[in-house]
Formats: C-alpha cells, sequence, structure tokens
C-alpha cells in the first residue's frame, strides 16, 4: 500500500534535481528556448523514442551512448529538431556537448533533445553562447517546461511524492512539451522525467514502456509522427526507496497527466475526448478501433461542431478493420446511450442531451463493440480552423 | 491498337443508356436529388463496394442478388446513406424497388444506391413519391450528376468514345459524386458506369478491380473510409464489339478523371496534388509511403499554405513504416529538387522555386527512396479551413 501526493516543483520536486529555461535567441523577443535538467547526484538514463526511420540527430547522438547509461545532464533547445541533417546532425550535438563537459566539468555523458524545424542545421553557436547562463542547481522548473514549448497553448508539469506503508517515501516529477506532430503509435513529443527512487537500471526501460501503453500510446492531435518524440526518464536514487508496484502507478501518473495535457493542448484544441472501447474482440483490437477514432478528420470535426454525430463513429469503427457487427455495437457521448445493438435511439431529445455532453471541455465517447472482453481508452482532441492556422504558416 | 475519343453525354453517352436527375425533396430548395441511370437494352452490373464493416443498406441488397447479375436500373438518391440502419434499411429498399416494378415493368433487378447522413431510416415516401417524374429513356446525364452531389462543388462526369483499328467502336461513359469521406483503402464515394462494348460477364469485376487500383484506390481526401462507397459498371452490349487491352485502357481513364476530380474536389479543397513515389522496396512499400503522404494533415496543411515544407514530407515517409534512409532519398516539388540524399539543397532561392510550385491548382511532389523499383503515384488535397467549416456543420 502507498499514497501519493501532488506536490509542486516539476523535474525539481525530487531531490538532487535542479532545471532552468535560458533564452538563446532561438525565438523572437527573448523568449525562454533552451532548458536544462541536472542531477546532483550520479544518475543513470533511459528513454523511449520515435519509431519514425529518419530518427532526429540527438536521437541517434542518445542511442549511440547505450541503452541505460550515466547521464546527469540533458540540454534541451525548441525551434530547431536537428532532424534530416545526417552526419553534421550529430557533430553539431558532439561540438556542443565538448563545449558543455568544458565548462562544467562535472557533466557526466550529456545528452540533447531539440524540437522544432525539421530539415534546418541547429543554430550551435547561438546556443553554445547562451550556456554561460546556465547555473547547475537552479530550481526553476516551471521556466524549463515554458523553454521547451513550440506550438504548446500552456507549459506542462507534474510531480507526486510518494509514501510508503512503512512511512518512506520518494519523489517524481517530470515536463512535456507537445501539441502538434502527436501519433498514437509511438512514444512521443518530448517528455523529461526526473525520481529520486532507488530504480534499479535493469527495469527503467521496460517500466517507461508500460506507463507509455496507456498513456504517450494512447494520445492522437494529427496522427503525424515526429521524427523527435522523446520520453526521458532520470533517476538518481538520492531517496534510496524503492517499491516497484509504487513506483510504476506513479510514473503511469505522471505520464497520464502530461499526455492528456498534451492531447487537450492538440494544436488549436479546445476539447479533450476520451474515446472507451470495450467488448472487443481483444485489447489489440479495441487499441485499434480506439485510435481510429483519435485520428478520424470527420470525428474530430464533429466534435469540434459539437455534433453528437454518431453516424461517423459507428463508420470510424467499421473501417478501422476491428470485428464488430451492427446488432452488437452500442454508443454513448458520455451516459448519453445513442445508438444501441441496431436501434437507433437519436431523437431531437437524446441530440440535445449528447450535445450537451459535447458543450464539455472534457468528455468521453464510449464505444461497447459487443464482442468480447478487449478495452482501451484513446484520448484526443477536436480538430478547428485554429489547427489549418497554426500548420498552413508554421515555418513563416 | 485503338484511338480514344472524349465525347458529350456522361453516363448517356453509350447506346441504350438514359439518366436523369429529378426533385424529391430530399435535398433543400427543390434541388435535383434523386437520380436514375437506365439501360434500354438487358444489361450485367457488376460493383465494387466499401471494406467498411458497417455496409449500408444498398449495398447489402446488391449483394443479396450476386456478384454480376441482370440489372438494367439503379436508383440512387442523396441526402440520406441508409446505413446503420439495420433490416429496416433492407426493407425500405424492398418496398420502393417493389413500387418501381409496378410502375415500369421492364425493371429487371433495379438497385439503389445512397450517399449523405448516417443512420437516419430513408425517407420512403418521399422518394416514391416522385417516381412519376422518371421517364425511361431520358438522356440528361448532366442533370443526374447534379442529383447525386452532396458536398461536391462541381458535378463530375466523362465519357469516351474508342475506335479499334479495324473501324469498329464502343462507348463508355460514367458519373461519380463525392468530395469527404474519401480514403485510399478502397473503392471510393459513388461512380456510375456504362459502356454499350460487349464485356464478358465473367471479367467486369475483375477488370473494374485492375482499374480501382491506380485510380479510385489511390485518392484520398480525408482518410475516412465511408460506409457508402460504391463503383458500379453496367454493360449492355449494345455495340457487339469488344477488345479487352482497349476497353481496360478506357475504363481506367474514365476512372481516373473522376477520381481525380473528386481528389481535386476534396472538400473545401483548393489544389490536386500528385504524389509520386518511386524507388521503394517493393510496389506494396511505394503504395504504402504515398498514401500516408495524401493523409498527413501536417502535409496538407503545409499544401493549403504553399508552404514547401519538405521536413514534413520527409518526416511522414519515414513514419510510414516503410524500408527508406536519408542518404537515399530524394524530394522534389515538381522539378525543384530540395533534398538530395542527405544534402540540403533548401536555400532561399530554392524555396521561393518550389513555392511557386505549390502555387499552381494541381501540381506533383516526387519522392525518390532510392532502394529499389517500386512505384506509385497517389492522389491528395490540401486541407484548409473549408474543410473544417463543411465537417464541423455538416447534420445543421
Amino acid at each position: 500500500m502507498f499514497d501519493l501526493f501532488p506536490i509542486h516543483g516539476g523535474v525539481c520536486a525530487p531531490e538532487g534535481f535542479s532545471a532552468d529555461g535560458i533564452a538563446a535567441g532561438l525565438k523572437k523577443e527573448g523568449k525562454l528556448d533552451v532548458a536544462f535538467v541536472h542531477s546532483l547526484f550520479p544518475a543513470k538514463v533511459s528513454a523511449l523514442f520515435t519509431t519514425n526511420r529518419f530518427a532526429a540527430a540527438p536521437i541517434r547522438y542518445f542511442q549511440g551512448l547505450g541503452e541505460v547509461f550515466d547521464c546527469n545532464f540533458v540540454l534541451i533547445n525548441a525551434k530547431n529538431a536537428n532532424a534530416m541533417t545526417g552526419a553534421e546532425g550529430i557533430e553539431d550535438i558532439e561540438w556542443l556537448m565538448e563545449r558543455l563537459k568544458h565548462r562544467f566539468p562535472s557533466l557526466v555523458n550529456p545528452v540533447m533533445s531539440s524540437t522544432g524545424v525539421i530539415g534546418v542545421r541547429l543554430p550551435k553557436e547561438k546556443i553554445e553562447a547562451s550556456l554561460g547562463e546556465i547555473v547547475l542547481g537552479k530550481k526553476e522548473g516551471a521556466r524549463a517546461a515554458q523553454a521547451i514549448m513550440t506550438t504548446d497553448a500552456f507549459s506542462k508539469e507534474v510531480a507526486f511524492k510518494v509514501e510508503l506503508s512503512d512511512g518512506r517515501s520518494f519523489c517524481i516529477g517530470a515536463m512535456a512539451k507537445g501539441a502538434g506532430m502527436i501519433d498514437p503509435a509511438m512514444a512521443t513529443m518530448l517528455c523529461f522525467i526526473t525520481t529520486d527512487a532507488d530504480v534499479p537500471e535493469n527495469r527503467m526501460k521496460e517500466l517507461l514502456q508500460k506507463a507509455a501503453h496507456t498513456t504517450f500510446n494512447a494520445i492522437s492531435v494529427d496522427g503525424d509522427t515526429s521524427t523527435n518524440d522523446t520520453v526521458m526518464l532520470f533517476s538518481n536514487k538520492a531517496s534510496g526507496v524503492y517499491e516497484e508496484g509504487a513506483f510504476l502507478m506513479a510514473l503511469e501518473r505522471v505520464m497520464h497527466k502530461l499526455a492528456t495535457d498534451v492531447a487537450r493542448d492538440g494544436e488549436g484544441a479546445k476539447k479533450l475526448v476520451a474515446f472507451e472501447v470495450s467488448g472487443a474482440a481483444s485489447e489489440e483490437e479495441a487499441i485499434k478501433a480506439a485510435k481510429a477514432l483519435t485520428t478520424s478528420l470527420l470525428v474530430k470535426t464533429a466534435i469540434f461542431g459539437e455534433d453528437p454525430n454518431w453516424g461517423r463513429i459507428a463508420s470510424t469503427i467499421g473501417s478501422s478493420g476491428v470485428e464488430c457487427d451492427e446488432n452488437c455495437l452500442r454508443i454513448s457521448f458520455g451516459e448519453v446511450l445513442v445508438y444501441d445493438r441496431g436501434a437507433i435511439l437519436f431523437d431531437k431529445t437524446i441530440e440535445e442531451k449528447a450535445a450537451s455532453v459535447m458543450r464539455q471541455e472534457s468528455f468521453k465517447i464510449h464505444c461497447d463493440l459487443g464482442i468480447g472482453r478487449g478495452k482501451f481508452t484513446a484520448y484526443g482532441c477536436d480538430l478547428g480552423y485554429e489547427y489549418v492556422k497554426i500548420n498552413a504558416d508554421y515555418r513563416t
């Protein structure tokens, strides 16, 4: 048994971690655009990355160092993805990391993470010129979370203190960025997690994968899979405390909060929708149907229009490739049942009730396929004019 | 050898076929909303249908009659899809077809096709009340093409006369509707093709499938797969002429014209884009990459913004699951090469040239994966504010 309490501080909440955001001139008007996370104590790092074949240079650089390795520092920049930049992309990182280590000799295997435009060389001199502003030990998690934002409408951080039944405790904190290029097929956007729990090195990656399954791998904004998606976990064992059930639960809570924040912050989005699929032939089929709902443009635009167009929900399930039968299917908006195994319940009264569910900022759409026991919940958002505006003019 | 000439008349161009559009009050303001196609001579029909598990009632009704069967009449209505309507959906069609046969005793196995809102019973009485306006033999193909439109910005018809080298000839004509719910995974939207060629009954379906592969199965507007997608071929053998190579070529030309018209008319779209993928490990891989490009929201919004954002093209290829390598990939907008096997060619001059390609109404984006010999061209369109507007407010 254990208790879990929300606390302040984001990535700086666990013992020994510091973070800050600085302005390197990558964004306009002196906005924060470079961040770091640092552990005073020796730490291990493990990460999940994009499945995109054109993984960005910082990901290839990280992977060159191993699966889990000693690392007490990550430098993060916005505005430039350092993707499709070939061998030069890696060289730019090596150049920067050498300068970092020269300036801060205590750094062990510092790594990098980038987000922004694809196919442009990293402005390494600008970033290098700003390294003087880094003060290890500064506990400015909120500024770090701000610095890594791109098209995000709000910054995203979270932290929990976990108390075990014997009174011992550990902390976990995290920050994330992401609003576009979010796809359910993989770990997604940038997310940095810190903990002072005594996590066994050989469990880090598997625990990340477990927690990603129902969190970052369950959200979608636009079905596009980035070259840079990263979820990185730093563990410095400073608390000396660990209980796997409690840690996994806390990790899932942290990642669920940030993943749904990302879906809620889908570019231009106003609504967070949980697509609950149950009664599928298997969990795999439930995942397929739920993710099809999160990526359907017709469903997303109907959500934007607050239109309980259940026919589009049904059509998307029907075309998702899963086993289904219209005489077994039930569809609800919130608690309002609109289609019941062949019977169209939809009338003016039901329509108005379902529409009022959709006028909320956050609600669920539940589809019971009525076939088996597979279930999964995926998270999506609406797609409106703002999405088009943001993405038609992104580079300019 | 053979020659192929565009002719007027649409579905009425081949000998013995008639068609017209009438107003049954399904659309507002007395617009045409019901159409028919009729063959004076005995005819065979075959069709490709949606792969959506929740195939609409008219599709299930058709499939109950066989794969290829005697049929000289199809009734088509807009505004109501007769989908997710269960056994009652079929009963409504049977009721209408009985009344049709009673009124026109010469009809053989009349079938129906529907498009519009999902999950609402067919307004069969309204349609029945309009049957008196049907005049078999009327050659009003353009009015029929207008009647089947829903969110289409323009009506779509085409016809060719095919002259064989020995002087004999046959005709083929067609009409289509479709601007949304268009997906590359299947035969798509409604398309009705008529021919007086002497097509062997047992070849009809296979020829349709062959022609669909590079035409209707190569387009995408929004990645959503309708419950009603249909491509129907009527053949009445009136010319007594047939040469398979010539017929297949003509069928492909007809379907290519209408498929690209549908992509061009993507809801709110202004541009038709051919995504040519070559150098893939196989044709299957080329199809996967090309279709991923047509459905990527980030690519579609960049096209809307006339922004030659080649990084999004690369990222989409990288996440499509195909074998690829950034040191082998080449990307061009029209004839403007912007990325060449690891080298970023993009500068202000190249960017302006690529942007000017994108300012055209129709252009190609070519991706040479540089791995093998697989190639495929898929057709897509931009996604702009109008798409959101049309789909957020569709039912109201």
